[in-house]
């Protein structure tokens, strides 16, 4: 798998996925091409998916924010016959590297959760109407919409079917969708996630797996029902027709570093890291939402979040040697500011509010990358409002304090704006700096007191939003120091590290499934009980069952 | 690694700690045999511990809780020179089946809690004296303390230096007890957990990772003091002298089997699973405090804990291959009621109050053993009360439905106490009942309703309280077919299944500490970074670092 994997799709290439609109209801329509595999080895039959499939998905959900602002409802349903569909791809997995098999769950996960913030920060609700068999990872995506309807044809079921034929966990969420969000008690859901064949008709609905149980004479009629009553339900503000999200403008060199219009990736692969530049804006902010209508997808705000979004998805999936990740920024931090601040002024308006959630989502994105993320605050920096939150999405900061000799760029200085308390929280439903802040809350208050100042190292220091300040004469080496240490420690240890501490405080569902489920998978993912040469995952299809060394641990 | 481990030590046989105690004040030394470990081929040097040490101090807690009920602070204290403990002992974990590892870990966790608990509930607080080197599950040992003195001799340091040493995590609640309980600054946690040598003096003070930081001359005396404050501010009630916890009353047989006084270990090898019987009281409940005081340790309800968590342990660590784990009980629901009645009708007494919490950290102790568990509710069961809650902390129940042919034993039935909706919380902090009704907390209700009851299974059924009942006709089999099935699971797949599916609703410390630390502690535990052939842990001491794969995942 030696291939770029490309998260740049567009509706004109989709090869799995169907959309009609009706007005403000969308029926999408999962149809996956058997031959359309991102790569070779198996077939993507009875709907069942890779990772190609989801970056489409991943797609259609962030066009249909951006391009279709009157969707107020999706439907999801199928279309073949007998299969809503049937989950990740078992041959894909059987043949997958580990790290591939983790970030390809991450990324699936990351789409599931963009449906339910669809339906809960924009209005615009993903029910699923289940036909067929709806199977693992079927059921994981018919799980992460706020409504699933069940025909009762006597065959249609949903089921997790991974544990008992896989020897692995529903990871997309599914057991923790299972508990929590739909709160199936808990010994139901242990005789569900054993049965095979699943659950159908009545008892589904007993069992809290779906909302609503139908006959298959009146499936159709009742669907649309539904989808005109979420539809009716909605709080989207009014918006006539969407922009377009154009191709991203977008270089690849040869040694692996990225130039985009607003992001610079820049390789280092014999030191381990990656270092992304983000650019601040050349422009003045829009001054009226027709402006930000007209300058649609070029704006700075929503260019920025569509490259560092991708940025961040290529180095993770294409890049795994690269273990640290080093973040700088350059340009005027006004500007960021200002930028940033019409578009939070403009909340009423559908597309700032979509830029604002959007920048939400690329942020808990950076949060859930395991890299060792660092920033560094260099002269000309312009850590500004959700430029800023970077400083407190990475372990680890450092600031660049006072004047660089032959340096003629602004002091280093970090500017706090609204957008560092409230419009960007994290998993954990808390902003970054509360998280930081979690021992004493009056950090957060003194924080935000400084709003819209340039702080300077000294100040920034003793606010507590950076780890070190070095000077002129000692910043190249402990820079270098660090990261070369950084880099040389085992990735294992790392990712356990980090992800046990970036996420201090309250746990929601979000932080149980990257937490808790995803660490389980990622262990299961290891044992030859499952990806061994006699595991589950290898024997699949066989007949003939894995071999388990039975001991528990 | 097939020696039986034995959870049951007293004082007269500890190696490795030392307790001299004065009034209310308990000083607690470390001072580990290095020729005293459980297993051969490592020494226990520096104050290194295995699992034989924490077994010797969860037993410390446990008696320190029944003998001496006078004791307020426990000071926990090195009795070696220029190191307090260096933590786990790399050459056993280095050594270790990946099983023994997890299970070592989990059972170091447990006893790490009952400090916590101890305070929290009993106002027996423990409180650490740092002086030496202070690394690793050491500093997890001060961590699990409510206070932490350090002191400042210009070499004394806390670490947690697994990440860069060992290339595994501080996983005895480490990681999770830095951001969450002692609220340490996530970038300043970074540096921290990734500096060999720690931190020392005042700035582990302005870290927040210990309590006060005290100079070497004035170190004993402000240890004896704080001592003494905290014995001032307990809450515990008054008592002269403990009860002798006595030898258990166990024999194993052959074939593993095991039995005790109240319960029987009955291994069925061949099927993969052992049966748990609890036997209900034979004597009447004691009739005042004086009575229970004079029964002591023989008393039932303190006596049936005792061999139960005995029972738990010895299957956690010595029989790995038995996957399932079936509970059943049989005699009169009434006493059993009325024991449990006597201990929550005199919580003002230390006795019963401490039975009481005994029972709570029994019942953890089943909710976090990695097998699957199963309780059967037979004709002449007595499930009631604590006994009750096995029903609820098992992944699913089986109740047999009215009279059995040739059966003249009374029917199955189960009785609610008021036992069922406080005294015992789950680690989330939720009672099992609330826990498993958290999509209807009027079901919580309904069965409170109900309390004092025989309720036979179409009212269990009716109340949610069991999985599945069968009657006469299918009792049988369909326990059989459940059971092979079962018992024939990826152990893997079962333990992250069960893993996510008991602990719906809220986390705390305690649960992600158990759910998202170790299971990237496992995690890492299995990858060849840490545990290969060059991984750290076997290149540790030899000056050579590890060799990594770099690839993140």
């Amino acid at each position: 798998m030696t291939k770029r994997i490309d998260f740049q799709v567009d509706p004109s290439s989709y090869r799995h996925w169907r959309i009609d609109y009706e007005g403000d209801v969308a029926n999408l329509y999962m149809d996956v091409d058997e031959k359309g595999g991102l790569f070779d080895g198996y077939e993507l039959k009875l709907n069942s998916y890779d990772l190609g499939v989801d970056i489409e998905l991943a797609d259609v959900v962030q066009r249909m924010r951006f391009e279709h602002p009157e969707v107020k409802t999706i439907v999801m349903q199928s279309a073949k016959d007998k299969v809503f569909c049937a989950g990740a791809n078992i041959r894909m997995l059987g043949g997958a590297a580990h790290a591939h098999k983790v970030n390809f769950c991450k990324f699936t996960n990351e789409t599931r959760n963009t449906f339910e913030a669809a339906g809960e920060d924009s209005g615009q609700h993903y029910i699923s109407a289940v036909r067929g068999a709806c199977a693992g990872g079927g059921y994981e995506l018919a799980l992460a919409c706020d409504y699933i309807i069940l025909t009762d044809d006597g065959s249609s079921s949903v089921a997790l079917p991974e544990v008992p034929l896989l020897a692995v966990l529903p990871g997309t969420g599914g057991l923790t969708r299972v508990t929590d969000k739909r709160k199936v008690r808990r010994d139901l859901a242990d005789v569900f996630c054993s049965l095979e064949e699943g659950v159908r008709g009545k008892r589904a609905k007993q069992w809290r797996l779906v909302d609503e149980v139908v006959s298959n004479s009146k499936f159709d009629e009742v669907v649309k029902e539904r989808a005109k009553e979420f539809a009716g339900k909605s709080t989207r503000a009014a918006a006539d027709k969407g922009i377009e999200l154009t191709p991203l403008d977008r270089t690849f060199q040869e040694n692996g570093s990225v130039t985009y219009s607003t992001v610079e990736v820049d390789v280092e692969r014999d030191k381990g890291l990656a270092k992304i530049l983000i650019k601040g804006p050349s422009d003045a902010a829009p001054t009226s939402t027709d402006q930000l209508i007209s300058e649609g997808a070029s704006t700075w705000m929503l260019r920025c979040a569509r490259e560092l979004d991708d940025a961040i998805l290529h180095l993770r999936l294409n890049e795994l040697e690269l273990g640290v990740v080093v973040f700088t920024t350059q340009g005027d931090s006004d500007a960021v500011a200002s930028h940033e601040k019409f578009i939070l002024e403009n909340q009423d308006h559908w597309l700032a509010k979509e830029i604002q959630l959007y920048w939400k989502r690329v942020l808990k994105r950076v949060d859930m990358t395991s890299r060792s993320l660092v920033a560094l605050v260099e002269p000309g920096s312009c850590y500004a409002g959700m430029l800023a939150e970077l400083l407190f999405a990475v372990d680890r900061s450092y600031m660049a304090e006072g004047e660089f000799e032959g340096d003629n760029r602004p002091v280093a200085a970090i500017q706090l704006t609204d957008g560092n308390f409230g419009p960007y929280p994290m998993g954990n439903d808390l902003t970054r700096l509360e998280t930081r802040f979690i021992a004493d809350p009056s950090q957060v208050e003194d924080a935000k007191g400084r709003v819209g100042e340039a702080l300077e190292s000294e100040d920034a220091d003793e606010l507590g939003l950076v780890t070190y300040c070095f000077d002129d004469i000692d910043w190249e080496d402990e820079i270098r120091i660090f990261l070369e240490e950084r880099s040389n420690f085992s990735p294992d240890a790392m990712t356990g590290m980090e992800a046990n501490l970036r996420f201090a405080g309250p746990e929601t569902m979000e932080t149980r499934i990257f937490g808790r489920l995803t660490a389980w998978q990622n262990w299961i993912f290891q044992r030859p009980n499952a990806v061994g040469e006699n595991g589950a995952l290898q024997r699949y299809g066989t007949g003939v069952r894995g071999e388990y060394d039975m001991r528990r641990v």
